[in-house]
This record gives structure tokens, C-alpha cells and sequence, in this order.
């Protein structure tokens, strides 16, 4: 032990704090002292050891049910030892695939030539591109309806914008909206040309606007990207705040929606026909399989 | 509480885990049942109030000192209730930069024109390129030799690959490697020209094989990728292992190796003179101020 922590540690102020990473940073001073100190704290990672033995022990009447959808629940727990307050969620009974979704897998780096997209991908796409029920029902108003924060309903030119469902509504550092457009046909950034520029310009200035007037967050604080591959083939639009750390944004899985514009308008009107583009999939991805196929 | 908590869960394998994020997948049982479970356990964010009251509580005789350097002091300690094992980094005593490097400040996208770049940026690098004297070290053989991983001596084409410093050199998953080039005059994506194409695909060739060399990570697991804006303006690689999401590898501030090459090679000799560069910036990064002026 050190000097210092002989006396109490009075907190001045809260500088910074990451709740993804369980962290939290304070000024502050030590007793009656006038130096001021810095103090970053950081949960430990989960023992496993520890976590194993907890579940294993007996029954848990200590454990809080915070709900239960079908197969599907989540629990708070005040564990013992370093494990301290823990969330869990609970899938039983869990299928194969469940197993398979929560399994961390290899991930790979592989490029797709124009060639690769023509004669293997999009055949793939176009037999998947069924079951887009759920972004039917939001295009046509059937769900999610009060959810919209910005709707032209232009068949060609028009576009929806509303949060994202992994968002909580509430927390602005970690805002997250999603731009849908309503033109059929567009799949990916690959289907994108020089034509499409005024509606990506659409979609980033009113996108802009809808965030500074329903949650006071500003323009230079937003991020807009695009997955590639994306989840789902119906052309789409990532807004987040520039603080989070979104899945998925990282070099490799997303291009900002700034370079898609300017590489259309500038470099080459078919850009992204003509542009191998480097990915990386999982291990499972259907993907994978066929990229690295002959 | 809910009927399978009733048992004991048995852990028959650990799927996935997140050190970062503090959480861990299981898959087991309850009990004597043959159903599988899959069980999600994360810890819960620290308490600010359980923190703020646990620091203010008279002396701490449980703190275990791990080591002390100067002002700065790390501790482990196995803290009550919620909080559960923490680790806490001290720095005392604080001055007022260190209290500013430690807030969480506002991050700002914004555009850099390449009239911009020739007009506020480029002098504002040229004044500062001074105090290189590691990178200067490390190429001379002065510094870290014995770190190097691959080391080409050629004063145009060559370059070195060694560890970052951010790297432990033992969790595979999380390698992070660095290319800096002997080149002198190359002070980011903006000096770069067709010409330096041959050099570019050398460090990802190079990169690759000693990463297979040295560690057994196959080159198709690897993430080549350059900062914009660098935090040292001396041209170098940033490669690391596509599971890790490494600070700053996001869409905004990065640009992956790949993209350069064949920006440079298929659509424009002079890609990065021409185009326009959308960045994040904190507030209190000189640049921000700069490219904010007119």
C-alpha cells in the first residue's frame, strides 16, 4: 500500500466514463490534500473459473427475472467475490443454432472482384432476397409507424429514417439511425451509380436535420456509413454518433457514405462496379464459402 | 425466479468471450436435463455512486499494489457489493494535462479538402515534424533492434515490422503490428502516388509472411489498414488481427491498405492529392481548430 490511500479519496469530478468497457475515470483528492488526482477504474474481465463455480452451485434464489419471452430471458445478479453485479442472458432450451450464433468464430479477410459479385455473389443475393417482410411493413406503414423520424414517400427519390432496434432511444452518445430508401432494386453499394448521388446527399442532409430536431445531436457529430456485405439486401444508410464504437464500423465491414458520394461523382461513375472490395466474413457466412470457391 | 434456476447449471463449454466488454458465452445444462442452455454473462457497468463511496471510506489497507512508476500507480482490489474486482490506475499527483488527457471530450467529423490540406495542413505538419527522434531510433537500430520482425535496409523501398507498444506480443487475437518505411518525405495517405504502389504491396506481402513466421496468424486473418489524421507523421502501417477492434480502426479514421492500392493503381495516379478526406477529430486536436478556421 501506498501513502496516498492512507487517507479517503474525495471525488471532484467525473471526467469520463465507458460502459461498454465497464470503466470510469475521476479527479479528485486524496484526505484534506490540495494535488488533485486522477483515478481510472476498470472492472476486471469475468473470471471464468469463478462464474462456472457460481452457476454451479445449488439453486439461485438470488437471481432477479427481468423478463421472459418464450425461450428467451434475462436475469440481474449480485454475485459473490470479484464477479460483483452481473447481467445475464438466457436462451433454453438452445437449438444447434443458437449454439452456432453465440459461438465466436474465425474471421477472414477475403476480396471480391467485380467479376466475383456477377458471377457468384449476386445469383447468391437474388435468391436470398425473399423474405423482407419486416422492411416491407415499415416502407408501407404497417409497423413501426410512430417510430419514423423522417418519411418522403417518393417510390424513386423517397427514404424512411427511424432508430435502429439495437438503440435504447435514450442515451445520445450512443445514438443510432437507420436510412431505408424506398427505390426497388438497389441492393448494395454495389448497385450504386453516379445517378444516385442527389439521393445520398438527400439521405445525409436530412438525416442531419432529423437528429439535431428530435434529439439535439449535430450534424458534425453523426457518422454515415454503409455495410458491406450488409445484413439485409435493401439498400440502407448507418447513422451513429461518432463517440460509439458501433458494431460493424470498423475498415473492412463499412465504407462512409462521404467516400461513396465523392468516388461516384469524381473518380468513376460506375466506382463501385468496377472496385474489387475487400471484406471480412465469418467462418459461417455463406459468404465465405462461396468467395472462396472457384 | 424461473423454473430452471432451480438446478444447478453445468458448463460444458465457454463459446465466446469478450475481455474488453467483460463478458462471457456458456453453453451447458440445468441439472440432470439433456436440453442444452446457452447462458450470456456480462457485467453490469460500473456504479458511479457504489465507486464514489467505496473510494471515500476511510483507508484502504486491501489495495494491492502492482506497481508504481513516478506518478503514476496501479492497484488491484477486490471491492463490495456490485463492484466486484477492479483494477484502478493512479496518477498523482495530477496537473491540469493530465486531467484533460483523461476527460472524455467531443469528437467532431469533418471534411479536408486537398486545398485545405495544402494550404492549413501541410505547414501546420511541416512545423512539427521535428521530434521523430524514436522513429529515428527504431530505424537506425538504435532502439528496439532486437524487437524487429522484418527489416528491409533499402533508403527508398525498404521498411521495418516490429510490435506496436500497445500489444502484450502474447494474445494472438488481439496482434497489432507496424510497418514504418525508411522513405524519407512520406508523411501520410496524402504523399502517396502510383509510384508508391510496388512499396505499398511489398509491406502487405512482407507483413503477411512474417506474421505467419512469428506468430502462426495466416495472412487472410490480418487487417493492413492507415490512420487519417497519424498520430506521427512518418509513413507506417497499421496491421492487426481482424477480430480485434483496435482504437481508431473505425470508418472516418482509418483507410484500409487495400483501398490504396488500387485507388492509386486503377482509378487515379493521384487519388489522395484529389480527393477529399472525411475525418474525426477531438475537440482539443490542434488540426480541429485549424481545419475549423478559414
Amino acid at each position: 500500500m501506498v501513502e496516498e490511500f492512507k487517507s479517503s479519496f474525495y471525488v471532484s469530478s467525473v471526467l469520463a466514463e465507458d460502459t461498454r468497457g465497464k470503466s470510469v475515470a475521476l479527479c479528485g483528492s486524496f484526505g484534506e490534500g490540495d494535488k488533485k488526482a486522477v483515478i481510472v477504474t476498470e472492472k476486471q474481465p469475468i473470471d471464468q473459473k469463478e462464474l462456472t463455480s457460481f452457476l454451479s452451485s445449488s439453486s439461485h434464489p438470488e437471481l432477479k427475472l427481468n423478463f421472459k419471452n418464450d425461450i428467451y430471458s434475462q436475469y440481474e445478479v449480485q454475485a459473490p467475490g470479484g464477479l460483483g453485479s452481473l447481467k445475464m442472458m438466457v436462451v433454453y432450451p438452445a437449438t444447434e443454432k443458437h449454439v452456432m450464433k453465440y459461438t465466436d468464430q474465425e474471421v477472414f479477410v477475403i476480396k471480391e472482384t467485380p467479376e466475383d459479385y456477377a458471377r457468384k455473389v449476386k445469383p447468391y443475393i437474388e435468391s436470398q432476397a425473399l423474405s423482407l417482410q419486416w422492411v416491407d411493413n415499415i416502407l408501407k406503414g404497417i409497423s413501426e409507424a410512430d417510430r419514423l423520424i423522417y418519411n418522403d414517400e417518393d417510390h424513386v427519390s423517397g427514404f424512411v429514417i427511424l432508430p435502429d432496434l439495437k438503440w435504447n432511444s435514450s442515451d445520445l452518445n450512443s445514438l443510432y439511425l437507420i436510412a431505408i430508401v424506398r427505390q426497388a432494386g438497389l441492393y448494395s453499394v454495389r448497385d450504386l451509380r453516379k445517378e444516385h448521388v442527389p439521393l445520398l446527399r438527400d439521405i445525409q442532409q436530412k438525416g442531419k436535420a432529423a437528429a439535431e430536431a428530435h434529439y439535439g445531436v449535430s450534424g458534425n457529430q453523426l457518422r454515415f456509413y454503409i455495410h458491406y456485405h450488409p445484413s439485409y439486401y435493401h439498400f440502407h444508410v448507418h447513422i451513429t454518433h461518432v463517440k460509439y464504437d458501433a458494431p460493424g464500423c470498423q475498415v473492412g465491414r463499412s465504407i462512409l457514405l462521404d467516400d461513396v458520394i465523392e468516388n461516384l461523382e469524381i473518380f468513376d461513375d460506375e466506382y463501385y462496379c468496377r472496385k474489387t472490395l475487400t471484406l471480412t466474413l465469418r467462418k459461417h457466412d455463406p459468404l465465405f464459402k462461396i468467395l472462396s470457391s472457384n
